[in-house]
């Protein structure tokens, strides 16, 4: 299991909605982890210029609105990648096979179209996206029941 | 690197286009791996349905046309999931803190839909597609080349 991206938007939602400066073990305290791994996460979304500042008194801050980070950019910092990458093609194929000489041109259009659909939708959705869907499913669970 | 669902491709479309029967052996050496991974790999596609008989003298067949197995088919079959899987939500968030308490919720929602595009192109594309997009580059290079 790699949580490292679920715990970064739940972090950076903390950092977005608290009305105070967190730190980092308050941070972990939300999430169910240790502050080691949540300075982790920090530090790959502040290398990915989504956060800036440092754990004291100045405290970490969004680089930008929640409306303008989306989440394949958060995806893309957390994962250390330049791209989405998901299914890796076998590298030694035999040329002096036909299948074996064509097979990776012909994965590679067909793999890359896959990965481009998965971060397109990504890129669709943004931070602000995740705290409206958050916001609206408090607001439901505060509705009282109606027979 | 999992390469596991593009050599199941490559074996697939040696299994439909060779005009005979091909031992694991014969496989492996277009893939480029060796024999035992290769009957491993026609295990998961023996218990997915996308290919029946055994090693030997009736071999391995498809159980259907290249146009009716869709690259998702594969996917599945072979990372031996029920459906496709790419991101995991961390599964102790702390429910006394709201964002804690709905994270899980917001997440599994966005994460499917990302998951659901991934499915969807692969869904789109058949064993057939791959087939016909390989004969293609072979025709086109085949081609004298022109001024």
């Amino acid at each position: 299991m790699d949580t490292k991206f679920s715990v970064a938007i739940h972090v950076l939602i903390l950092i977005s909605e608290s009305p105070q400066l967190l730190s980092s073990e308050q941070m972990a305290g939300s999430v169910g982890t240790n502050s080691s791994y949540i300075r982790k996460i920090l530090s790959l979304l502040k290398r990915g210029k989504i956060i800036d500042g440092h754990q004291g008194i100045s405290g970490y801050k969004l680089t930008t609105i929640p409306e303008r980070i989306n989440l394949l950019q958060i995806y893309i910092s957390i994962m250390e990648k330049s791209k989405v990458h998901l299914l890796d093609i076998h590298q030694n194929p035999n040329d002096r096979c036909v299948v074996g000489n064509y097979i990776k041109s012909v994965l590679f259009e067909i793999f890359t179209n896959a990965e481009k659909a998965f971060a397109d939708m990504l890129a669709g959705k943004t931070l602000a996206d995740c705290i409206n869907t958050m916001r609206n499913k408090i607001n439901n669970d505060a509705q009282p029941n109606t027979i």
